[in-house]
This record gives C-alpha cells, sequence and structure tokens, in this order.
C-alpha cells in the first residue's frame, strides 16, 4: 500500500483548493490521504521565501487566479480574505490536536470554510468557536491542550519532517514518503504517480 | 477575433515546457498566440521576487518537477542545466529582433533546445550560433542589431507594457489584452478563457 502524505498549513490560500476537493477525489480515486499539519510559515522563513507578502502585484494576480480556479471545481469563495493569518499557529497547532484525535479533516475544512466562504480568519475565537462546534469538540479542552508543550513539540517536529523532506509551500504531496509534489494544482500529478509503480520514475 | 499573448522570457525555466508544447496546442485548438519577449528579470528584481536564486530547497524541487512535467508531456530535455543564465538580456533583445522581423518563434524553440537538450546556455555564442542557422539569419547582422539602441528601446517598452498588465513571471498568458494568467501549467486555464466570452467573467 502506497502512502499519500497531504501536508498543510492552515494559512495558505491555494491550500483552501485542496482541502475542498480531497474528500471527493479520494473517492474517485479509492485513495486515503494522511493530513500532515506542520508550519510552513517557519520553513518559509528560514529560506526568505515569502511568496505574496510585500509583493502586491503577485498578491493580487493570486486572488484572482483563485477565484478561476475555485470557479473551474464549481466551489464558492469570497476572496480577497484577511491574510496573512494573525493567529496562524493556534490554528495549525488546534490541527494536530485534532490529528491526534481523529478529527483534522473535519475541523481544517469547517476552519477554511468560515474563513473563505463567511470571512472569519481562521485561527480567530469566531472561526475556532464556529469550527469546532462542526466537529463536536468541547471549546475548552481542546484551546488548553492547543496551548500544551506536547502539542507544541508535536507541532515543531512535524515542521522538522516536513523540512527534511524537502517541503518549502502548502499544499505538498509525498507519495512514498520521498516524492515530493507541490501545489494544488500539482494535486493530479501526485495521484498519477501514486497510481504508478514509484520505481518506475527513479531514473 | 481574440487575442491570446504570450509573454515570456528567453532563462526562464518552466517557459521551456511553453516554448515547446505551444504550437502543437495552437494547431489543436486553431489559435495563434503572439510570442511577447520581455524581460522578465527586471521586474522580478524590482518587486524583489527571487523564486529559485538563493533558494536551493525550491530550486531542486523545480528540476525535479521540470523533468516530471515533461515526461508527462512526452518532451526531451537533460537538466539541472546552466542557470541562471549569464547572458539573459541578449538571448532576449535576439528575441526582439527576431519578432520585429517575424522569425521569433524558430529562434526561441532552437534557443531552448540547445539549452535544455544540449546544454548550451542560451545567449551564449556557441548557443547564438547555432540557434540563428535555424532561422537562416546573418549572425552578424543579428548580433549587430540586438546591440543597437532601438532594439534596446523595443525591449524596454515590452518590459514596460508587461509591468502595465501586472505581469511577474514568465511564461505568462494575456487574454483580450487584460486576463492574465501565470505558469505554463496555466495554458490550459488561458485557452478556456480564451475560447469562453470574456465577459462572462467580469463579474
Amino acid at each position: 500500500m502506497k502512502q499519500f502524505d497531504f501536508w498543510f498549513s492552515i494559512g495558505s490560500t491555494y491550500t483552501y483548493l485542496t482541502v475542498m476537493r480531497l474528500e471527493t477525489i479520494e473517492q474517485q480515486v479509492g485513495l486515503k490521504a494522511r493530513w500532515r499539519p506542520f508550519s510552513v510559515r517557519k520553513l518559509m522563513q528560514e529560506m526568505n521565501n515569502s511568496p505574496f507578502v510585500g509583493k502586491p502585484v503577485k498578491e493580487k494576480y493570486m486572488w484572482r487566479d483563485l477565484k478561476r480556479r475555485a470557479k473551474r471545481y464549481g466551489m464558492s469563495l469570497d476572496v480577497p480574505v484577511e491574510y496573512p493569518l494573525k493567529k496562524f499557529d493556534l490554528a495549525n497547532r488546534i490541527a494536530i490536536v485534532a490529528q491526534q484525535e481523529g478529527w483534522c479533516e473535519v475541523y481544517v475544512r469547517a476552519a477554511y470554510h468560515y474563513w473563505f466562504q463567511d470571512g472569519f480568519p481562521a485561527g480567530d475565537a469566531s472561526n475556532f468557536v464556529k469550527s469546532l462546534k462542526k466537529t463536536g469538540q468541547s471549546f475548552e479542552r481542546v484551546k488548553q491542550l492547543a496551548h500544551s508543550g506536547s502539542i507544541d513539540f508535536a507541532y515543531q517536529s512535524a515542521t522538522a519532517e516536513a523540512r527534511a523532506l524537502g517541503i518549502f509551500g502548502s499544499p505538498s504531496f509525498v507519495i512514498d514518503g520521498h516524492e515530493l509534489f507541490w501545489g494544488d494544482d500539482r494535486l493530479e500529478d501526485a495521484i498519477d504517480f501514486w497510481r504508478r509503480d514509484a520505481g518506475a520514475m527513479h531514473d
């Protein structure tokens, strides 16, 4: 059984597209992705990689492109949204809690839904409360856990693992623990690779 | 008749893919793109936008992704190649000459062919001589013209036009003089837009 890892940070704009279409693709393809939250912001800062912040021409294009891509996929969205996220790390630490407890997908989809469709930034209390409600989890319990040392450790460890895999952006897809694809627009390439014998590409 | 403008700089790596597949796509779709050379380097420097230089993790991924994409399209290539180009501006000023005289596509395809398949960097004399031979042009005449003030003016003017269109990368596609698509992986989106009534997207 070949692995398909979906590495992401809540806060990435194009990750919205993957989060919203992955479940349908999984059903069509017969695939189950492992959802892996990490801090793309930390890795981008280490690499001095800032694709949009401080680059208004690129950012303006990104919203336009995102809108066109969402339309192509039949998705709703109301952009530009607040960006970059103020509570980036909290949004992702909650995703780490969710991953450990098995409600990651529901939480991340809800967080993106409320951010991109209703204008409540992920990580903010307004989004947190609504998203947690969708998961059936206790707000107080999750908030406390998300701030704990063990969750921080798991978050830093996941980010270190992403760094070791050569990941530098979100969304990223890693097949068989080594073959890296970056960007929602490479999801189909990643699936094709996952379908084939991975050995055939080692040329 | 809707316009389809292909804005490019010789020196961009992903532009290789578009240069090599555009003719086939044009025939399939019944489209004729206008080839528009400009200096993406100048615009990127203005925006402090450096996607690969100084970012070895991203650059390593880029070659891998380019190789996979080329394989997907059935193209040959032998990468990594020399990058970034030392004689970037000369390669593109020759493209301006070629555009004015009607042999731009043949020259650019040849320049990329010798760079990406045979290892002769575009802009270098070795590539220049081979590529010009394909076009049937005189080496001495074109060299002199490429260094002239009028070609420099046309090159700077094209770059200013690209800036005004919001272009920040190569390849870029502009439909009807305003709708911008960036990246070889958006060529299909650009074609779909070109096919539809442009008015429908003005929401």
